[in-house]
Parts: C-alpha cells; structure tokens; sequence
C-alpha cells in the first residue's frame, strides 16, 4: 500500500459545489431541516468554503438562479474570493414558476418562451457579473399523458429558444445542455438522453456542450461509455457527479456503485477531460437528505478525489498488452487491481505534504463549525429548493 | 360494436377514490394549484361525491390521517352519506413527522415505534367511528445508504409493530400492508415486494392483507402474475390503482399501458376478485399534478370500468380451447380480440339505462360545477399533501 | 364502427418481411424446431410471398448473408419477382465466425477488420445484383467485462472501417446502422444507442441512416421520441419492429404494448415517414420460438397495418387544438379515442375491395398452405440462424 | 494493509463449482469453442479439481442432468473423490427435450408433466449414488404471449408437481427452488420471484429452500435485502454466484458490481449464513463465454473469497454504534472502509500457510495444465449445454 504514487495529475482536481447542496432537501413526501442551515447565498459559501479549505479540492460554487438571487453580484464575488472560492457555473431554473406548468424553452406560447428567454439572458448578465464561463440549462419541460403536447414541434421550439441564449453568451462563456431520463415529467421528456443533448448543442456551435448528470439515465445504461463518445465527439461539456440506485436518488457520488464511478474516472483519463486545456467541468449535484449536509460535501469530494487516483493509478501499459492478446481475465485483473488499491493512506500523506488535514472528515467533525452554525443560524428561513 | 353484451358482473363493480386525488400534488420539483382545490375533507367529499354521481362507479371514499383529521367521524360519515357516499380505507402517515426521517414501526428506538404505533392505533380508532372495514398501511421506512441501518433487524421490528396493531381489529377489520420498490428511500425499503408483504402478513394472521400498487414494481414486473398468484394464495386485500412509465408516476390508471390494466382485470376476473364476496378492494391512488382533479378521477373510473368490462367479455372457453391445443397465436388472438373490442358505445347504453350521462367526461364539463367550486373555494389553504 | 373511413395513405403501407423469421429460431437453452421450416432461401421465398398473398402487405424480403447465400443473385431475384415479391434490404452478419470473437468492425486486429470490410463490401456487390437499396448492419461488437478492450480507440476503428464500407455504396443505395442496448454483449456494446449511430452516420454522410429496432432499448425508453427525433434530423433510415416485455425478446410486433406502437405509428405519421419520398423502410424482425411462423409474419404486418390506420385516424386538428388550450385530459382523449378505435371490421371490408381475404389469418389456415410444406419439406437442414 | 486479521471463519468457505462451467457456452447467436474444452464428466472433474487444488474454496461440484450423466454414479464419485472432490448439487433439466416446448412440471398435459416429474425422480435416484444432498430445480415453464396459457394453473400445477417430487426425498436431502425473473419466456415466467419460490418451497415442507440466482432480478432490484429476509424466514437454500450488467448475462461474480457482491456477503454473515451448522449452499452458476473457463473459475471463487474477508472483517460493533446514532454518514463510512480495504496481501499470506500458491492464477497460468488438456482433448464433442 505504501508504494502508491500520487501523479502530478491529481494535484489538478477540481471539483464544483452546488450552493443548493447546503440547504435542504427532500423528496414529494417531506423535506426534513436542520440545524446550521444556511438561510443565504452567503452563509452557502461560508459552508462551501469549509469544504475546500479541509479538501482542497472544491475551488468554485454553482449557483442556481434565482435561488442564489442577490442585488449586487460583484459585491457576492468578492465576498467569495474572501473565502476563498470562486463563483462558477450558473444554474437557470425554469420549474417552479407557475406560467412553467407546461413548459418553458419549450412551451407552446410565444409570451412563456420568451420569459423563459429573457430568463436565461439574465443568467448570462449574472455570469459577466460573477466570472463564470458557463450556463448550466437543466430543462424540467416534458409532459405527463401521450397526446399532451406535440413532442416534435416542442423540439423545434427547443432549438430556436436555445440558439436565442446561445448567441448572447460571450467569447468565454459556454453554454452546456444537461439531459435527463425522466423526473418531473413522466411521459416525455424535451431533453431525455445524451443524443437529445448532442444534436442540439451541435446545431448551436462550438461553445455548446453537454452535461452528464450520472444519475440521469435509464437503468443499465452503460455511462462510461457515453463519457468516452462525448470526449471523442469534443462535446462534454460538465459532469453532475452523484449516485442512484433507481432513479434519480441524488446519493452521494460513489455511493451506490463505486466500481462505476471507477469505469467513468477510467474514461475520463483516457479521454484527456483531466488535462489542463479539458472542457470537461467535474461539479457535484447532490442531495443530502438525511445525512448531514458539510460533511455529505466532503465525502464526495474525497470520493471523487479516492476514485480518479485509482483511474490515474491504473496501468495502461499493461492494460494495452493484455487488450492487444485478447486476454480477457488478464486486462481484466489489470483493470480490477487498479480499483481494489486502496489509496486512502497515501493520499492521508498526500495532503499532510499540502498542509490540509490527513483525515478531512474527521478534521471537520473535530472543528466546532457545526456547533457554530447551529449556534449562530437560528430564526430566517432555511434554504431550500423554493428559495 | 351492437353486438357486445354487457355481463351482469359489471354491475356490482365498485372503485373507491382517495380523498387526497382531490388535493393539490406534485414532484419534489414544484407543486402546482389548481382553482377549486378543496381546503376540507368535506370539500374534498364534495368532489368524489360528484365523480360517483356521474359514473355510479365511486361509491366510496378512502381517507388519510392525519390529513382528513375531524373532531368528529360519526358526522364526517353522515356528512358523505348525504352526499351519496361512503367513508372506506383508513390510510396511516408515518413519513411527514420529524420524528420518522429514520423509519417508524421500523425505527430502532422503541419510543418512535410506540409513536407510529400509537398512530396506527387512533387510525383504528377512526375506523371504528367511520364504519370502514380496512387499514392500509404505506410505511416510507427505508434507508438511502448501505450500512445506514440494520436490514434485517428493521424486519423483525416490523414484524413486532404490526402485531400489536393486528392485535386490534375488529372482527370485521382488516390490516392491509402496502408495498413499494423504492421512494422515499432511496438504497433499502423495509417492505419492497409482494414477497415482503406475503410473509409478514401471513406470520399476522388471516385478517391481514397485501395491498398491490400498480406503479410500486421493479421495470419490467410482470404485474398479473403477482394478482394470479395472491389470488390463489388468499391474500390479495386491495388494489391501488394508477400508471406509470418510470417510477411511482402516480398517472391516470391505464394511461400509460392500458394493455396491462387489460392483463391484470383478465386475473383479477380469473381469480374471483370481481365475486361479491371477494377480499379484493379495488382502490386508485393517483396524482393529477398537471390535469384537472375532478374529471381526472372521472376518467379513471371509467378506466377501469372499460377495463373490466374487457375483461369480462373474453371468451374464456375459446381460450381455454386453444390454450389446451398449445396455439400460441389462437390463444393469442382471442386475448387480444377483447381488448381491442370497442366497449365504449356498448357502456355508454348501459349508462344511461340506469339513469347515468351516457359521457360522464362531457356531464361534468357541462355541469358548471367546476366553475361553482372555483368561485366558492377562495382564500383558506388549499388541501395537499401536507395538509 | 361502420364510420371509420380508411384514408388512402394506408394504400401504401409496405412492411418488408426478413428471411430468417421463417427459420428456426430460438434462445440460448434451445431451438425448437417446426414441420415445413424452409431448408433454402427458395422455400423462405414462398413463405414470404405467401404472407404477401394473402395481406397486400409485405412486397419485399430481407436478405441475410451468408445464411441467404447463393450462386447467382439474378436468379433469385427472378424467382422472388416470379413469387410476386421483390429483394429487400441485405443484412451483414459478423458475428458467427470464430474470428469475430473479439469483434469485426471495431476489432484491434487490422486483419480482422478487413475480413469484416470485406464481407460488407461483398454484400454490396449482392446488393447490386438483386437491386437492394439499403446495406443494413448490425454489429453484434462489444465486451463482456470492464477492460477487455479500448471502448473509445474501438468507436475511431469503427468510424474507419464504416467509411470504406460506405464509399463503396453507390448512388442509390444507403448504409443503415442499427442500435441495441446489448446482447450478445455483456459489458459494453460498440453502437448502443441512437445517439452513437447518429454520431457515426452523421459522420459518414447524407446516404448513411440510423435503423430503430423496436426492441432494443433500455428498459423505460420513451421510443416515439427516438422516432420524432429522428425523422427530425432526417436520419430514420428504417424499423426493425418487434416487441418485448424485457430484453431483446423478439416477440411479435404489437403483442407486449400495443399502446406504444400505436404511440409510435402517431410519431411517423407525424414526421412523415408514411409520405411516397419518405426515407423510412418500414420491417419487421422478430422470432417466432414458440407459434406457427408463417401466421406469426400475417399477424405482423396486420398489426402494423392496423396501428397505422389507428394513427392515420387521429383526429389532428382536435388534438391540436387541445393542446394548444394545454387541456391535458382532452388532448389525451382525443389520442386514446384513435387508439381504442376497433378498426378491424373496416379493414376487413377494404381488403375484400382489394381482392384480399378479410381474415388473412382465417384464411391462411384454410389454405391448406401449412400442411403441403410440411408434407414437401422433409429430410435436409432446416434453415435457422446458422444457415 | 498489513494488519488485516483474517478470522477463523474464513477457513470454513467453500464454493461449489458447476460442472457445466467448464464447458462451452454461449449467447443465442454463437457459442465459441475453446481448445482443452471437456468432453466428458470426467474432464470437467480434473478442470474442477485443478481449481480447488489451487485455491482449497471449492471441494465440489455441481452435476447436471442428463449433461452429465453416466452409467455408474458410484463410480463417478469415486473419480471425483481420487480427483479430491465431492459430488454435490444435482440440477435437473427440463427445458431441452422438444416435449417441454410450452412447459415441463406446469404442463397442461398430464404425460408431459409425468415424465419431467420422472426426471426429477431419476435425480434424486441419482442423489443417493452420489451423495449428493441437494435437488435443485431452475424451470424454463413460461409463456412468450399474453393468453398463451392460464397462469394460475399452471401455478397449481407447479405445486402439484413438486410436492410428488418432494415427497420423495431422504431425510438427508433437500429441494431447492430456483427463481428467474425471465428468460427463456418472454412474457410469463412460472417462478420468477422470491416470493413464489417461497410461497411455493413454505407449501412443501421443511426440505424445500429457495435458491437466490443473483442475476435472476429485475433491474435495479435490492438482492442483500432478499439474502437478509430469506435468512430471517429460514428459506434461504443456495446462491447461484455470477453477475449482470443488464439480464442474465452470467459474468465472473463480482465482475460488475463488486460492493454489490460485498453487501450480500455482509447479510449473509449478519444472518448466520457462513456459521457451521448454515442452510445456505455457495455455489457459482457463470458462462464463460469469451475468457478462459478454468483460470476464469478460479478468478470467481477468489472474488467470493475476497469479498466474504471483506464482509467478515466489517466493524460491526462501531456499525451497530453509528446506527444507532443514526449518524448516516459515520455508518457509511464503517461500511466503507471494509469493503475498500485491500485485502489481497494478507489472503496471498494466508494461502501460503495453507499449502496453495499465493496467487493462484498465477500458479495456474505456471502450471502447464491449459497446455497439456489443450493436447490431450482432442477430437470428440466438446460440453456444452446441450452435451
């Protein structure tokens, strides 16, 4: 075990942070609050900050629009930079407004489409404002009953509203287009998988991508392979890192298949999204419903860190003779001794060399900070998906 | 289309509505509300009373504690009697308490089973008052982790809690244990499958139930098997009905596969579950988040209705003939030619000899009702699922 | 039932019919065998054209290579032409010799590949002998365990060797590639999903089109949207139809969920893949394990044809117009009335205008076509998936 | 690493092997044959005592009737005990004779079920020459369309059967159910579920157990919570060891899902099913249809053996202590940390004190066996599943 070696690869990792992982969550049954619960964009920082100063690995925070609205945007960036993390990918929401009921890029009325537009264009003001390079276009829009909508024309719609968006983003700016099977919608859905999503960001141009949410996905689906297609195609754009069991559960990345999120880090490696020059944006979206909500950050971070040193540990070398002989059982075992090294100690070191603390959960439990929180956040109202 | 004889079976076929299909629903995403939504249980009687008027299909009504909580039952029930309707199941809610984030007659301290419990128990109560014959129970109990908690001691807790429970029924009383693949939790549910449900309620005894829910199955179940096989093992209690192209969608009944519905009232039929004196409740359990509330339900009675009446058309000796010759495509065609038999004008003869709108969609729509309630139901809190 | 009218679009409904579904076919565990299985392509030939007699439907055979393997194309052509019917869509098969184990197309090994070319290359020259439109590939290409190979270098091998292949085509002719979740392979498949046969086809050119078999998806795929997507971006080359409860079960078109080929049916209608210039070949490609082969084919094309005319009958402009009003229930009635439409009676009487039986199915039994090939075909191999 | 403690009960695991995984096998559309296949029982007890010999995890195996039957069981287990192996499980076969074409012991036809009843009869006479103690019966019985037969008689049927079937075994013998969720039917399977198994192995008596297949779920299904209520139950007879991505594939067990593989372990040691005095038989059921059957056996019974370490050195005591906290993410992390131990060192250790190489794929590529049974095999039928 002690003979692991860190690449210099790693020390590169970067993972986002969603702002709205730090509020609560829940299902359509019941959302259960906590104590410490942010009740602003600030104080969601404030938690994100404490994630990466124990990790170093989560430099930047998405923000979700309007969840995270504030008056003045500069001022929220500095306020950031101050904590020491960056503002990154803007989130638009077009759910939770009532003129969205059926649609919103999408939609069949001209006055909802536009406001759904004019929405994504504010984003883009935001995203000057904050410094982020890109839009992030989770669409909820679908339907429930067959016959509800014309499905095809809703496409079309999808494309001119989209390329509206598309032209007002800045030389910098990207926009990435995020998929999903199924959820809230129940029959179709506008955007439902990674073909949608590629045909659509092909048509605007080069500064469109795609996003990979790994819960987003009908059961089976292989999702490593999409990861490799999308790196060849030049189109991925961001990764939504979490975990499932059946739909979209929102676990913590890692958690239910880790050996999958092993083949996707695989991937990403072989496909040049860790290089320095990569379009591939690696962000966590996560729901921590019953667990708690900081160290339900860390956990994943470190996830994601434990699991790209073993795809960066992995020996291509050997693995490419033995996938030259057709050895089956023997690229497999290479590919399986990657996975089963355990390189929790090395990298405990690994972080003592940078100054971070060996053990950052147990680094955190032992910082007072939830007790802070809890102490100091009471009264307002906690942060939620509504707010 | 003339020449399709109506069986005296379908008379008695009668489908109890939930209380709650007339309050607002909707995903974790956002819920939308509608004009009219009913702020009362008496309201929300209102409403089912004007579904089973217009179809002579609804007579009944299923209520959830504590969301159709009264001071007074003996008038909740004079008061649907006079609108034309009974008071049915007595639905239990362990998921909306703090206290349950970690299970409830499943949870490992004894004072939250006591609780949950103690719930169960006042819902007999209820019974008791209302003169409803069932208890169903829906547990939410589960984990989103691995390791999170015991599997299988949360099993035996179960077993324990339901006794005490069991141990109170009336003679007539009967405990229905509901199941359900996966949501809210999201890694273990306590009572998963029918398997689950089969044995804890056969270790209760034979006043104990399985409550089938059509959208609570792994992909691809096959749903009928599951009816056949209940059937014959005697413990087949209640149906809830509703569709689903995912997950628990929640969807109109028959929306999304009527062949399926077709397949299962075939079993149902098979098995005897349409006999007078069948154990088998047939119940819905639907979320009309985008559609309108009232003929939502309407359009699902009937459903179910056409369905049935399917069903009962099948030429079960010309089956029977070519199943016994193994011709698979015979066998075949005569399953297939009641389903696509167009029963609509047959039914709608059949409606209005009995004094029924022969389109008890359109009776609705021209009955002004909607805008009567739209009116009267101003200001108050709309019923949900909170509330 | 009297009033349904058959618009003249049905006229043109041509459903081509594949050789191998009048062999022996089967699963893994076993291949049972039938009296009067076709021995040669001939006898297939006859089969086929027999469906085409008595249905009006199916004028055109797919050919499989090698298992349709002759001397002299021209030949066979003239025999089908003499049976009334013509050649149809050629079929490559890479995945029955040994050297393909490890893949044809995507193979590491040059030589491999080039076998692979080669035998397509060959089909097109067959294609030119027998008049053939479209080169139809199916790679059964893939790996069982995670590893075993180079997912992304093994899509760039396919790219190449796609594009000899396509250079080879000429003017008249088209590439099809098909998709499948998996089967034969475990772990990953090359060309899993519409958007990788997209990508590759796109790619290629304005000659090369995806290919939709029905069965071949993740469990919960929305189809019709693939299908209106699809006929979108001009790139539906053609169906395999068939149907499934669970994998790639090969089961008659229209018997698992016949709401969903009706769904499907509404989608080409939709996009135009019934109009005289449309590039969707409409086929069928099923196995018939268990029933009778020949009226296992009548029963196919019938279904279609009815699901078609179920299409056709959608009353469009309503439909519209509810959806335009976002009425969700009446929008959904409109399309569930064509559906539940039994339009049987009125296709009987448009066959006999036509010269056709009423009943094919009837008919065929009566024909004593069944008994005279299982009295002529005895003795020799009986044609199935390996010859 | 090196403070792994292996526990003594460790050195009670044993894994039965299946003859039949020694020979060919494969997909519907080819079966690749390999050099030194077996061509007799014999030859896959020399295959089958080389991996025990290099591992000491599987001192039996598994028969297969009629695959493997010879004129003289005495004498074939006195082979296999000159070999240092058992005979053990006997698995009967009724989906290969063209008589069970639409079912075996849930046959309509009364001769039909007669003679697979007589199969299983002839089994258990082959129990007692062998030693064996269990019978296991995986059924084929299924429908491919809806109507094609009467799923409930056949259920009655099934129970019919089995108890004729039951009621002959010894004492010392058992009956052991095997449920699939499907395949080779495609519409109905006659067992598909735990709970058949169960409901149909409680009828019968204290001999009948279930056999957990875990690949024989639907998608997405939670197997551990199966292990765990089927030890409660006291049903738990045998596991079929393999693993799936998508149906069932019958990988390399803990090929696909290796923290799925240690979770079952963690319920199996939790529910006593690794304790002396165990119900539960460990048996592996895989095809190797594209690696090396040999080393591919022995790389199976190794993942068994790492994982089983793995569950067994789970801190239950701090477990049981974060759960009952309800600290979500420490119980996690307990959990974790077993299954991501690396626990190859110390079993490497471990085995040299026992006698075997410390790298038994090692040692079996080293020791010259492939080459010599590649020699000797030559000319004869290769096994396979028909042979």
């Amino acid at each position: 075990m002690s003979t692991v070696q860190i690449p210099e690869a790693l020390d590169s990792l970067a993972i986002e942070v969603p702002s709205w992982a730090y509020g609560n969550s829940g299902t359509r049954f019941k959302v259960f609050g906590t104590p410490g619960t942010p009740r602003t964009v600030q104080e969601k920082l404030q938690d994100a900050a404490k994630v990466n100063e124990l990790t170093g690995l989560a430099p930047s925070v998405a923000l979700h629009i309007p969840w995270d609205k504030v008056e003045d945007y500069a001022a929220l960036r500095e306020y950031a930079e101050g904590l020491g993390v960056k503002l990154g990918t803007i989130n638009s929401n077009t759910f939770q407004d009532d003129v969205y009921k059926f649609g919103s890029l999408t939609h069949s009325d001209e006055s909802v489409r536009r406001r759904a537009i004019e929405h994504h264009l504010e984003c883009i003001d935001i995203m000057d404002a904050t410094g982020s390079r890109d839009l992030k276009i989770w669409l909820a829009d679908g339907t429930n009953y067959p016959g509800q909508d014309d499905i095809r024309a809703r496409q079309d719609r999808l494309a001119e509203s989209l390329s509206e968006i598309y032209a007002r983003l800045g030389d910098e700016q990207r926009l990435v287009l995020e998929y999903k099977f199924f959820e809230p919608a129940f029959y179709h859905t506008d955007v439902p998988d990674w073909g949608t999503s590629y045909a659509q960001t092909l048509a605007l141009g080069e500064k469109a991508f795609v996003c990979l949410d790994t819960g987003h996905h009908a059961p089976g689906t292989n999702i490593e392979f999409i990861v490799a297609q999308l790196l060849r195609l030049g189109k991925l754009g961001s990764f939504d890192f979490n975990s499932r069991f059946y739909a979209d559960d929102d676990l913590i990345v890692g958690a239910a298949d880790p050996f999958q999120l092993f083949r996707i880090m695989v991937e990403v490696v072989r496909g040049g999204g860790l290089e320095p020059n990569s379009d591939v944006a690696l962000m966590l979206d996560q729901c921590h419903n019953l667990e708690e909500k900081i160290p339900g950050q860390i956990r994943s971070v470190l996830n994601v860190q434990e699991m790209t040193l073993r795809a960066l540990l992995l020996d291509r070398a050997a693995l490419a003779e033995a996938q030259r002989n057709h050895d089956v059982l023997a690229a497999n075992a290479v590919f399986m001794d990657a996975f089963y090294t355990d390189v929790r100690p090395a990298l405990a070191a690994w972080r003592q060399e940078r100054g971070l603390p060996a053990d950052p959960m147990a680094a955190y439990a032992a910082s007072g900070y939830q007790k802070l929180i809890n102490d100091a956040r009471v009264g307002g109202t906690q942060a939620g998906w509504g707010a």
